[in-house]
Protein backbone atom coordinates (compact mmCIF):
# COMPACT_ATOMS: atom_id res chain seq x y z
CA UNK A 1 0.00 0.00 0.00
CA UNK A 2 1.34 3.36 1.03
CA UNK A 3 4.96 2.13 1.86
CA UNK A 4 6.68 3.21 -0.82
CA UNK A 5 5.80 6.82 0.31
CA UNK A 6 8.58 8.53 2.26
CA UNK A 7 8.65 8.96 5.62
CA UNK A 8 9.36 12.46 5.88
CA UNK A 9 5.86 12.82 3.48
CA UNK A 10 4.14 10.73 6.09
CA UNK A 11 5.49 12.81 9.00
CA UNK A 12 4.10 15.90 7.43
CA UNK A 13 0.52 14.51 7.43
CA UNK A 14 -0.67 14.67 11.13
CA UNK A 15 0.80 18.63 11.30
CA UNK A 16 -1.69 19.72 8.17
CA UNK A 17 -4.20 17.65 9.64
CA UNK A 18 -3.83 19.53 13.01
CA UNK A 19 -3.80 23.04 10.90
CA UNK A 20 -7.20 22.01 9.20
CA UNK A 21 -8.88 20.76 11.93
CA UNK A 22 -8.26 24.13 13.63
CA UNK A 23 -9.15 25.91 10.78
CA UNK A 24 -12.33 23.91 10.60
CA UNK A 25 -13.43 24.13 14.42
CA UNK A 26 -12.87 28.22 13.67
CA UNK A 27 -15.56 28.31 11.18
CA UNK A 28 -13.41 27.90 7.95
CA UNK A 29 -14.57 26.36 4.88
CA UNK A 30 -11.62 26.62 1.96
CA UNK A 31 -8.27 27.00 1.82
CA UNK A 32 -5.39 26.86 -0.31
CA UNK A 33 -2.18 25.54 -0.22
CA UNK A 34 -0.86 28.98 -0.39
CA UNK A 35 -2.65 30.08 3.23
CA UNK A 36 -1.76 26.77 4.78
CA UNK A 37 1.71 27.25 3.51
CA UNK A 38 2.12 29.91 5.15
CA UNK A 39 0.67 29.07 8.63
CA UNK A 40 2.76 26.01 8.47
CA UNK A 41 6.35 27.62 7.23
CA UNK A 42 6.45 25.26 4.57
CA UNK A 43 5.80 26.06 0.65
CA UNK A 44 2.67 25.70 -0.90
CA UNK A 45 4.10 23.32 -3.34
CA UNK A 46 5.61 20.94 -1.02
CA UNK A 47 2.22 20.48 0.15
CA UNK A 48 0.64 20.24 -3.20
CA UNK A 49 3.51 17.93 -3.97
CA UNK A 50 2.50 15.75 -0.53
CA UNK A 51 -1.08 15.59 -0.86
CA UNK A 52 -0.85 14.64 -4.80
CA UNK A 53 0.90 11.29 -3.73
CA UNK A 54 -2.94 10.29 -2.31
CA UNK A 55 -5.25 11.80 -4.50
CA UNK A 56 -6.67 14.91 -5.92
CA UNK A 57 -7.81 16.97 -3.03
CA UNK A 58 -8.27 20.59 -4.25
CA UNK A 59 -8.68 22.08 -7.99
CA UNK A 60 -6.61 25.01 -9.25
CA UNK A 61 -8.09 28.17 -8.19
CA UNK A 62 -10.97 26.98 -5.77
CA UNK A 63 -8.65 25.28 -3.15
CA UNK A 64 -9.03 22.94 -0.57
CA UNK A 65 -12.91 22.34 0.88
CA UNK A 66 -11.36 22.18 4.47
CA UNK A 67 -14.20 19.61 5.86
CA UNK A 68 -13.57 17.11 2.81
CA UNK A 69 -9.49 17.24 3.19
CA UNK A 70 -9.63 16.47 6.88
CA UNK A 71 -11.57 13.83 6.33
CA UNK A 72 -9.21 12.26 3.61
CA UNK A 73 -6.33 12.77 5.93
CA UNK A 74 -8.15 11.48 8.65
CA UNK A 75 -8.59 8.07 6.46
CA UNK A 76 -4.87 7.87 5.49
CA UNK A 77 -3.64 8.23 8.90
CA UNK A 78 -6.37 6.00 10.24
CA UNK A 79 -7.50 7.96 12.69
CA UNK A 80 -11.29 7.78 11.83
CA UNK A 81 -11.18 4.98 14.11
CA UNK A 82 -10.30 5.63 17.91
CA UNK A 83 -6.77 3.57 19.19
CA UNK A 84 -6.98 2.32 22.54
CA UNK A 85 -3.41 3.21 24.25
CA UNK A 86 -1.98 1.36 26.68
CA UNK A 87 0.11 4.34 29.23
CA UNK A 88 2.85 2.84 31.33
CA UNK A 89 4.36 4.99 33.97
CA UNK A 90 1.89 6.96 36.47
CA UNK A 91 4.86 9.58 37.72
CA UNK A 92 4.75 13.08 36.87
CA UNK A 93 4.60 12.80 32.97
CA UNK A 94 2.10 9.97 33.03
CA UNK A 95 0.15 12.37 34.85
CA UNK A 96 0.33 15.07 32.60
CA UNK A 97 -0.26 12.64 29.75
CA UNK A 98 -3.24 11.52 31.07
CA UNK A 99 -5.05 14.77 31.60
CA UNK A 100 -4.07 15.92 28.15
CA UNK A 101 -7.19 16.72 26.42
CA UNK A 102 -5.99 16.49 23.12
CA UNK A 103 -6.26 12.56 22.37
CA UNK A 104 -9.60 11.88 22.31
CA UNK A 105 -10.97 13.82 19.00
CA UNK A 106 -7.89 13.31 16.96
CA UNK A 107 -7.79 9.39 17.28
CA UNK A 108 -6.61 8.43 20.08
CA UNK A 109 -7.76 6.97 24.04
CA UNK A 110 -6.18 5.90 26.70
CA UNK A 111 -7.48 2.36 27.04
CA UNK A 112 -4.92 0.59 30.17
CA UNK A 113 -2.46 2.35 32.35
CA UNK A 114 0.49 0.71 34.35
CA UNK A 115 2.69 1.15 37.31
CA UNK A 116 5.18 -0.96 39.28
CA UNK A 117 4.80 1.33 42.46
CA UNK A 118 3.08 -0.96 44.86
CA UNK A 119 1.21 2.01 46.37
CA UNK A 120 -0.13 3.02 42.95
CA UNK A 121 -1.58 -0.32 41.62
CA UNK A 122 -4.93 -0.85 42.23
CA UNK A 123 -6.34 2.65 42.84
CA UNK A 124 -8.02 4.67 40.25
CA UNK A 125 -6.99 7.96 38.77
CA UNK A 126 -8.73 10.01 36.15
CA UNK A 127 -11.45 7.10 36.39
CA UNK A 128 -8.44 4.57 35.32
CA UNK A 129 -7.43 1.81 37.50
CA UNK A 130 -3.83 1.21 37.88
CA UNK A 131 -2.42 -1.94 37.08
CA UNK A 132 0.79 -3.97 37.57
CA UNK A 133 3.40 -3.63 35.16
CA UNK A 134 3.56 -7.53 35.71
CA UNK A 135 0.01 -7.75 33.84
CA UNK A 136 0.70 -5.85 30.86
CA UNK A 137 1.51 -8.40 28.61
CA UNK A 138 -2.07 -10.21 29.93
CA UNK A 139 -3.87 -6.78 29.59
CA UNK A 140 -2.20 -5.62 26.49
CA UNK A 141 -2.78 -9.27 24.18
CA UNK A 142 -6.60 -9.48 25.37
CA UNK A 143 -7.63 -6.14 24.77
CA UNK A 144 -5.15 -6.28 21.11
CA UNK A 145 -3.76 -2.71 21.97
CA UNK A 146 -1.53 -1.89 19.49
CA UNK A 147 -0.03 1.24 20.57
CA UNK A 148 1.61 2.66 23.70
CA UNK A 149 3.37 5.25 25.27
CA UNK A 150 6.28 4.57 27.67
CA UNK A 151 6.89 6.94 30.34
CA UNK A 152 9.33 5.25 32.89
CA UNK A 153 12.56 5.98 34.20
CA UNK A 154 15.32 5.40 32.08
CA UNK A 155 16.44 2.69 33.40
CA UNK A 156 13.23 0.45 33.28
CA UNK A 157 12.13 1.90 29.64
CA UNK A 158 14.26 -1.41 27.53
CA UNK A 159 12.54 -4.06 29.94
CA UNK A 160 9.19 -1.88 29.70
CA UNK A 161 9.50 -1.87 26.00
CA UNK A 162 10.14 -5.67 25.48
CA UNK A 163 7.31 -6.27 27.09
CA UNK A 164 5.12 -4.31 25.10
CA UNK A 165 6.62 -5.89 21.88
CA UNK A 166 5.82 -9.19 23.02
CA UNK A 167 2.34 -8.58 23.50
CA UNK A 168 2.08 -7.22 19.89
CA UNK A 169 2.64 -3.57 20.37
CA UNK A 170 3.67 -2.03 16.81
CA UNK A 171 4.19 1.53 17.99
CA UNK A 172 5.42 2.94 20.97
CA UNK A 173 5.75 6.75 21.72
CA UNK A 174 8.78 6.67 23.94
CA UNK A 175 9.11 9.97 26.66
CA UNK A 176 12.37 8.15 28.02
CA UNK A 177 15.35 9.91 27.40
CA UNK A 178 16.99 6.86 25.79
CA UNK A 179 16.66 5.10 22.52
CA UNK A 180 14.96 1.70 22.27
CA UNK A 181 15.86 -1.61 20.38
CA UNK A 182 12.87 -2.88 18.69
CA UNK A 183 12.18 -5.37 15.80
CA UNK A 184 11.90 -4.20 12.46
CA UNK A 185 8.29 -4.28 12.52
CA UNK A 186 7.98 -2.38 15.59
CA UNK A 187 8.23 1.92 15.43
CA UNK A 188 9.20 3.90 17.79
CA UNK A 189 8.70 7.32 17.74
CA UNK A 190 10.51 9.87 20.78
CA UNK A 191 9.75 12.81 22.30
CA UNK A 192 12.40 14.13 24.53
CA UNK A 193 12.54 17.86 25.20
CA UNK A 194 16.32 17.89 25.97
CA UNK A 195 16.72 16.65 22.16
CA UNK A 196 14.52 19.46 20.64
CA UNK A 197 16.44 22.36 23.28
CA UNK A 198 20.48 20.84 21.71
CA UNK A 199 19.04 21.52 17.96
CA UNK A 200 18.23 24.94 18.81
CA UNK A 201 20.92 26.33 20.84
CA UNK A 202 23.36 25.09 17.70
CA UNK A 203 21.10 27.55 15.96
CA UNK A 204 20.76 30.19 18.75
CA UNK A 205 24.67 30.91 19.14
CA UNK A 206 25.66 30.63 15.84
CA UNK A 207 23.51 33.65 15.13
CA UNK A 208 23.76 35.76 17.67
CA UNK B 1 30.10 29.29 10.50
CA UNK B 2 27.85 25.87 10.95
CA UNK B 3 25.00 27.06 8.92
CA UNK B 4 26.05 25.29 5.71
CA UNK B 5 25.87 21.82 7.82
CA UNK B 6 22.14 20.11 6.46
CA UNK B 7 19.72 20.85 9.86
CA UNK B 8 18.72 16.84 9.30
CA UNK B 9 22.80 16.42 10.74
CA UNK B 10 22.27 18.87 13.69
CA UNK B 11 18.95 17.13 13.95
CA UNK B 12 21.36 13.59 15.27
CA UNK B 13 24.20 15.33 17.38
CA UNK B 14 21.71 15.37 20.64
CA UNK B 15 20.66 11.53 20.17
CA UNK B 16 24.49 10.86 19.83
CA UNK B 17 25.71 12.73 22.64
CA UNK B 18 22.54 10.88 24.87
CA UNK B 19 23.34 7.71 24.02
CA UNK B 20 27.35 8.83 24.33
CA UNK B 21 26.50 9.97 27.68
CA UNK B 22 24.72 7.28 28.65
CA UNK B 23 27.85 4.44 27.91
CA UNK B 24 29.98 7.15 29.84
CA UNK B 25 27.79 7.09 32.87
CA UNK B 26 28.25 3.51 32.69
CA UNK B 27 31.51 3.41 32.97
CA UNK B 28 32.58 2.64 28.98
CA UNK B 29 35.17 4.38 27.55
CA UNK B 30 35.42 3.48 23.95
CA UNK B 31 32.97 2.84 21.07
CA UNK B 32 32.87 2.32 17.35
CA UNK B 33 30.24 4.05 14.66
CA UNK B 34 29.24 0.24 14.66
CA UNK B 35 28.32 0.20 18.40
CA UNK B 36 26.70 3.26 18.22
CA UNK B 37 24.47 2.86 14.80
CA UNK B 38 23.07 -0.92 16.50
CA UNK B 39 21.94 1.58 19.31
CA UNK B 40 20.37 3.95 17.30
CA UNK B 41 19.09 2.01 14.71
CA UNK B 42 21.30 4.30 12.43
CA UNK B 43 24.32 2.85 10.02
CA UNK B 44 27.75 3.14 10.92
CA UNK B 45 28.39 4.95 7.59
CA UNK B 46 25.85 7.75 8.12
CA UNK B 47 27.35 8.54 11.87
CA UNK B 48 31.27 8.79 10.42
CA UNK B 49 29.83 11.22 7.82
CA UNK B 50 27.89 13.05 10.11
CA UNK B 51 30.74 13.60 12.69
CA UNK B 52 33.05 14.16 9.67
CA UNK B 53 31.61 17.66 9.26
CA UNK B 54 32.91 18.88 12.26
CA UNK B 55 36.18 17.37 12.66
CA UNK B 56 38.36 13.70 12.85
CA UNK B 57 37.00 12.20 16.12
CA UNK B 58 37.78 8.39 16.00
CA UNK B 59 40.49 6.54 14.32
CA UNK B 60 40.42 3.49 12.08
CA UNK B 61 40.17 0.32 13.98
CA UNK B 62 40.08 2.18 17.51
CA UNK B 63 37.05 3.96 17.50
CA UNK B 64 35.37 6.49 19.48
CA UNK B 65 37.37 7.86 22.90
CA UNK B 66 33.48 8.49 24.64
CA UNK B 67 34.62 11.02 26.59
CA UNK B 68 36.12 13.22 24.23
CA UNK B 69 33.55 13.04 21.80
CA UNK B 70 31.00 13.84 24.51
CA UNK B 71 33.20 17.06 25.06
CA UNK B 72 33.18 17.92 21.53
CA UNK B 73 29.44 17.20 20.97
CA UNK B 74 28.67 19.47 23.70
CA UNK B 75 31.01 22.17 22.14
CA UNK B 76 29.73 21.67 18.88
CA UNK B 77 25.57 21.72 20.25
CA UNK B 78 26.80 24.95 22.87
CA UNK B 79 25.89 22.97 25.65
CA UNK B 80 29.01 23.17 27.95
CA UNK B 81 27.52 25.58 28.89
CA UNK B 82 23.92 26.23 31.27
CA UNK B 83 21.07 27.90 29.31
CA UNK B 84 18.36 29.47 31.44
CA UNK B 85 14.98 28.84 30.09
CA UNK B 86 11.71 30.00 30.54
CA UNK B 87 9.11 28.29 30.92
CA UNK B 88 5.61 29.72 30.57
CA UNK B 89 2.25 27.77 31.88
CA UNK B 90 1.97 25.66 34.77
CA UNK B 91 -0.43 23.19 34.74
CA UNK B 92 -0.59 19.66 34.44
CA UNK B 93 2.61 19.47 31.28
CA UNK B 94 4.38 22.45 33.44
CA UNK B 95 4.42 20.38 36.57
CA UNK B 96 5.66 17.17 34.54
CA UNK B 97 7.98 19.87 33.05
CA UNK B 98 9.52 20.84 36.39
CA UNK B 99 9.89 18.08 37.82
CA UNK B 100 11.67 16.70 34.99
CA UNK B 101 15.08 15.81 36.35
CA UNK B 102 16.31 15.09 32.42
CA UNK B 103 17.80 19.37 32.01
CA UNK B 104 20.28 20.40 34.42
CA UNK B 105 23.17 18.29 33.07
CA UNK B 106 22.48 18.56 29.99
CA UNK B 107 23.38 22.02 29.29
CA UNK B 108 19.22 23.55 30.92
CA UNK B 109 18.12 24.87 33.78
CA UNK B 110 14.94 26.72 33.95
CA UNK B 111 15.42 29.89 35.40
CA UNK B 112 12.03 31.42 35.39
CA UNK B 113 8.11 30.22 35.35
CA UNK B 114 5.26 32.06 34.17
CA UNK B 115 1.34 31.26 34.69
CA UNK B 116 -1.81 33.40 33.61
CA UNK B 117 -3.85 32.39 37.29
CA UNK B 118 -4.17 34.78 39.90
CA UNK B 119 -4.21 31.66 42.34
CA UNK B 120 -0.68 30.74 40.85
CA UNK B 121 1.23 33.91 40.50
CA UNK B 122 2.97 34.45 43.40
CA UNK B 123 2.96 31.30 44.98
CA UNK B 124 6.31 28.99 44.63
CA UNK B 125 6.10 25.50 43.55
CA UNK B 126 9.28 23.36 43.81
CA UNK B 127 11.43 26.57 44.67
CA UNK B 128 10.50 29.03 41.72
CA UNK B 129 8.36 31.79 41.87
CA UNK B 130 5.12 31.98 39.72
CA UNK B 131 5.57 35.16 37.95
CA UNK B 132 2.15 36.40 35.86
CA UNK B 133 2.80 36.35 32.07
CA UNK B 134 2.16 39.78 31.77
CA UNK B 135 6.10 40.43 33.32
CA UNK B 136 7.05 37.94 30.76
CA UNK B 137 8.86 40.60 28.90
CA UNK B 138 10.48 42.32 31.31
CA UNK B 139 11.96 39.31 33.30
CA UNK B 140 12.92 37.79 30.64
CA UNK B 141 14.81 41.00 29.07
CA UNK B 142 16.83 41.51 32.69
CA UNK B 143 17.79 37.90 32.87
CA UNK B 144 18.68 38.08 28.68
CA UNK B 145 17.25 34.60 28.42
CA UNK B 146 16.67 33.04 24.77
CA UNK B 147 15.07 30.28 25.07
CA UNK B 148 11.76 29.29 26.20
CA UNK B 149 9.33 26.68 26.77
CA UNK B 150 5.58 26.95 25.90
CA UNK B 151 2.96 24.86 27.84
CA UNK B 152 -0.18 27.11 27.79
CA UNK B 153 -3.50 26.36 25.70
CA UNK B 154 -3.64 26.16 22.18
CA UNK B 155 -5.33 29.36 22.29
CA UNK B 156 -3.15 31.39 24.39
CA UNK B 157 0.06 30.22 22.68
CA UNK B 158 0.60 32.66 20.02
CA UNK B 159 0.44 35.92 22.19
CA UNK B 160 2.91 34.08 24.61
CA UNK B 161 5.19 33.23 22.01
CA UNK B 162 4.98 37.21 19.94
CA UNK B 163 5.81 38.49 23.92
CA UNK B 164 8.43 36.11 24.01
CA UNK B 165 9.89 37.08 20.58
CA UNK B 166 9.46 40.72 21.36
CA UNK B 167 11.84 40.44 24.68
CA UNK B 168 14.48 38.55 22.75
CA UNK B 169 13.84 34.77 22.49
CA UNK B 170 15.20 32.78 19.89
CA UNK B 171 14.43 29.33 20.60
CA UNK B 172 10.62 27.76 21.73
CA UNK B 173 9.71 24.27 22.36
CA UNK B 174 6.20 24.72 22.24
CA UNK B 175 4.28 22.08 23.52
CA UNK B 176 0.54 23.53 22.68
CA UNK B 177 -0.62 21.97 19.52
CA UNK B 178 -0.92 24.08 16.95
CA UNK B 179 1.82 25.81 14.47
CA UNK B 180 3.55 28.97 15.70
CA UNK B 181 4.32 31.96 13.29
CA UNK B 182 7.73 33.57 14.28
CA UNK B 183 10.21 36.02 12.68
CA UNK B 184 12.98 34.04 10.42
CA UNK B 185 15.55 34.48 13.16
CA UNK B 186 13.13 32.40 16.05
CA UNK B 187 13.63 28.74 15.85
CA UNK B 188 11.04 26.49 17.04
CA UNK B 189 10.76 23.12 18.03
CA UNK B 190 7.63 21.22 18.64
CA UNK B 191 6.33 18.88 20.78
CA UNK B 192 2.84 16.87 20.16
CA UNK B 193 2.35 13.42 21.67
CA UNK B 194 -0.44 13.40 18.71
CA UNK B 195 1.46 14.10 15.83
CA UNK B 196 3.79 11.35 16.80
CA UNK B 197 0.89 8.65 17.26
CA UNK B 198 -0.87 9.65 13.95
CA UNK B 199 2.64 8.89 12.19
CA UNK B 200 2.73 5.64 13.69
CA UNK B 201 -0.67 4.83 12.59
CA UNK B 202 -0.42 5.27 9.59
CA UNK B 203 1.97 2.14 9.53
CA UNK B 204 0.62 0.41 11.80
CA UNK B 205 -2.23 -0.91 9.71
CA UNK B 206 -0.28 -0.49 6.87
CA UNK B 207 1.44 -4.13 8.01
CA UNK B 208 -1.24 -5.69 9.65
Amino acid sequence: MGSEIPDIIISRLPIYLRALSRMLAAGQTVTSSQELGKRLGISSAQIRKDLSHFGEFGKQGTGYQIKYLVGQLRRILKVEQEWPVALVGVGDLGHAILHYGGFQDRGFRIALIFDSDPAKIGTVLNGYEIYAVARLGELIQTQAIVLAMVAVPAEAAQAVTDELVSAGVKGILNYAPLNLTVPDDVRVQYIDPVVHLQRMTYYVTSET
